[in-house]
C-alpha cells in the first residue's frame, strides 16, 4: 500500500530530503517501488548502507502515530510524484520527499503564491507595510506564503487573513508543534482559511537548523519572494537567494541607509531583486508570469473609504492641504500662501499630523503623508 | 585676436549654446575663423541668418563690461577646443560653447569629479548624507561637483570644503549674480578653496528655465552623478538622466518608502542607476574608471574597525571556518572533519556564504573566501 510504503521511507530518510533519497525515489517511479526494490539496486543509486537498511526496520509505533495524526479531518500526506504536490515545488533540485499539510484549502499548493519574509524584530513601520502589501495582494488573489515566524512573517500571514484571502504558512518542525508558541491562534486561523504545511513529520521538535531547510519550501513553493525588512544575516536572504537559485522573482523594499533592518534588502537589491515601493509593484513583475498560467487577478479592491477626516471637511483644512505638497514645506510658506497665521496654521498642521495626513518635520517644516492603502 | 572673437561669437550665441553654433565653430577650428568666416558658409552650417548677422553688430559695451570682469584675479574664460577645456565636457554632444569660471583652482575643471544633488528642500538626515559623503570622497581625491542650491546642493559643497577638498560650483546665471543669495558667503569660500563655473556670462541674471540647462555641465563634468534625495518631479532628475544618456555612471540613496524624496531615487534605481549605502560604494563602482585615468585614490581616512560577523563568534561556526581551507573541499570532508552533519553543514555553508566568507563553488564544493577590506 503507498501510504505504508511511504511512511517506512520517510523513517528510513529521517526527514532530512537528501538529493540520494530524491534521487532514488525517481529512479524508482514509487515509493512502493522503492521500498520494494533490491538493497543492491538503491546502494547503487548513492545511497548509504545504513540508509538502505533502515528501510527494513520501520517502526512501527512511529507510523501508528503518523496514522492517527492522519486520520484527524483537513490533513493530509503531499507525496512526491504525487497528482497533488505541487509543480512548481517538485521542479527545485532538492524538493522535500513529501509535505504533511493541514488546513481548509489544500488547492492553494497550486494557486499563485507570493512569499513576503522578513525580520523576526521589523521595525512597527515594516511590520505595518508586510501586513498592508499582505492584505493587497491577497485581494488581487494571490496566497502568501510565509514561515509564521515572529515580525514579518506573522504581520504577513495576518494581512492576507484580513482580507480573507489564503495564505500558507510553511513550518521548521511538526505541524503538531506550532513555533513560535505566541503565534498558536495565527496557525489556528491559518490552518481555518488556508495551510499549514511542513516537510518535518508530526512529533519532529523544531530546531534551529530546520529553518533554513525550510525556506526552500518557501522559495519553491512561490513565484518570487517579497523581503520586507532584513538584516544582512537574516535568514530571510537564504530565502531570497534561493527564490533566485530557483529561477523565481525576488522583491525587496528599501529603506534608509541608517537602517540597519534595510541593509539586507539594499543587498538583494544590488544582486538584482526588484525594488518596490507598493504593492501593486509586485503584480505588475508577475503580471507576465500569471498571464502565462491563464490567471487572472481579482480587481482592484475598492479604495478603503477614507473615513473622512473632521478636518479635511473644514474648508480652511482643505486650502491648507491643497497648498502642502510633499516635500518639507516651512511654516512661513504656508502663511502666505493660505493667510493664515502662524499660531493657526500650528495647531492645524498639529491635527492633520495626528490624522497621519501631514508630516512635521525638523526645521519646522511640514509635508503630506502619501495615502495608505 | 582671440579672445576679441570669441567675446563676438559668445554675444552672437546670446550665452545659448545650440546644437548649430557648435557645429559651426567645429567646422571652422576655432573662434576666430568663425568670426572671419564667409557668412555663406556660416548659413550653410545650420546658423539662423539672425544669428549669422548679429556676429557682425558686436556690443562694446557689453565686451568692455565682459574684458573688465575678466581683468580680476583668478578668473577666466574656458573656451571650447582650447587645452582647458575639460575633455570629459567637450565630449557631451551639446558641450557649452565657453565656461566662465572663477576661482583658486582651475585644474579642477579635468580633475576626476563626482557631482552630488538632490532636493532643495531635504530631510535632516538627507543634508547630513550628502555632507558626509562629499567630506569623505574629497578626502579621497574626487572633486565634488554641484549647482550650489539650498540643501543637497549647498551640503555637498559644505562637506568638500570642510575635508579641504576640491568642489565646483556651476551655477545657472552670470558669476557676478550669486543664486541663492543666503549662499553668497559659500560661493566665496568655495571660489577660495574651488572653482564657481557658469555657461552664462557676467551680467545674466539666473533664470528657472537655465537650471536644467545648467544641470549638463554638471553631468558633463562628471564621472558620475550621486543623487541623494530628490522627489519623482525634481531637477536632479535631469541631471541624473543626463548622466546616463551621456554614458556617466549614476548613484542613488534609498530611503523609506514613505519618504516622498526617496521616490526619485527609487525611480532611478530601478532605472539601473547604482544603490549606495556607504561613500566607500561610488568608489567601489568608480575604481576602474579612475585606474584607467592613472588617477590614485588619498588613503582611507579612518580605519574602519572590522565588525566581526556574529556567526563567526558560534563555537560551530569557528571549528566549521577553521577545518575548510582555501582550496575547493567537499561537503563530505567537512562532515568528517567537523562530525557535523551534511543538513547542518549545508545551512551553516549558506549562511557563511551569503556573509562573503565561503564560497560555494561547483560539484558541491566549498572553500574559504579572501579578508574583505
Amino acid at each position: 500500500m503507498a501510504l505504508e510504503a511511504w511512511l517506512s521511507l520517510l523513517q528510513a530518510a529521517q526527514q532530512i530530503t537528501t538529493q540520494a533519497w530524491l534521487h532514488a525515489l525517481k529512479r524508482c517511479g514509487s515509493a512502493e517501488a522503492l521500498v520494494a526494490a533490491p538493497r543492491r539496486t538503491l546502494l547503487e543509486t548513492g545511497l548509504a548502507p545504513d540508509a538502505v537498511a533502515a528501510l527494513d526496520e520501520p517502526d512501527r509505533d512511529t507510523a501508528a502515530r503518523w496514522r492517527a495524526w492522519l486520520a484527524a479531518p483537513n490533513r493530509k500526506l503531499v507525496t512526491f510524484g504525487s497528482r497533488e504536490y505541487p509543480q512548481r515545488l517538485a521542479e527545485i533540485p532538492d524538493a522535500p520527499l513529501a509535505l504533511w499539510v493541514e488546513g481548509a484549502k489544500l488547492e492553494l499548493l497550486w494557486a499563485p503564491q507570493l512569499a513576503i519574509v522578513g525580520s523576526r524584530s521589523p521595525t512597527a513601520d515594516g511590520k505595518e507595510t508586510a501586513e498592508q502589501f499582505a492584505r493587497y495582494l491577497a485581494q488581487r488573489g494571490l496566497a502568501i506564503t510565509s514561515g509564521l515566524a515572529t515580525g514579518i512573517d506573522g504581520a504577513s500571514h495576518r494581512g492576507a487573513v484580513a482580507a480573507l484571502g489564503g495564505t500558507i504558512a510553511v513550518l521548521g518542525g511538526g505541524l503538531d508543534a506550532i513555533f513560535p508558541r505566541e503565534h498558536t491562534k495565527l496557525a489556528a486561523e491559518i490552518a481555518a482559511r488556508g495551510l499549514l504545511v511542513s516537510e518535518y513529520a508530526p512529533g519532529v521538535e523544531p530546531q534551529k537548523l530546520f529553518f533554513p531547510q525550510r525556506n526552500r519550501i518557501i522559495a519553491g513553493l512561490t513565484l518570487g519572494t517579497l523581503v520586507v525588512e532584513a538584516t544582512r544575516r537574516s535568514g530571510s536572504l537564504i530565502t531570497a537567494r534561493l527564490a533566485l537559485d530557483y529561477g523565481r522573482e525576488v522583491f525587496a523594499i528599501p529603506g534608509s541607509i541608517h537602517n540597519p533592518l534595510a541593509r539586507g534588502c539594499h543587498y538583494l537589491i544590488r544582486q538584482g531583486a526588484k525594488l518596490v515601493e507598493e504593492a501593486a509593484d509586485v503584480l505588475v513583475e508577475l503580471a507576465p508570469l500569471l498571464t502565462a498560467e491563464g490567471f487572472e487577478l481579482a480587481p482592484e479592491p475598492i479604495a478603503e473609504t477614507a473615513e473622512e477626516s473632521p478636518a479635511t471637511r473644514d474648508p480652511s483644512y482643505e486650502k491648507l492641504l491643497n497648498v502642502l505638497g510633499f516635500s518639507p514645506t516651512p511654516i512661513a510658506d504656508l502663511s502666505s500662501r493660505t493667510s493664515l497665521t502662524t499660531a493657526e496654521l500650528s495647531s492645524m498642521l498639529l491635527l492633520l499630523e495626528l490624522e497621519g495626513l501631514v508630516e512635521a518635520l525638523p526645521g519646522g517644516r511640514y509635508s503630506r503623508r502619501g495615502k495608505k492603502n
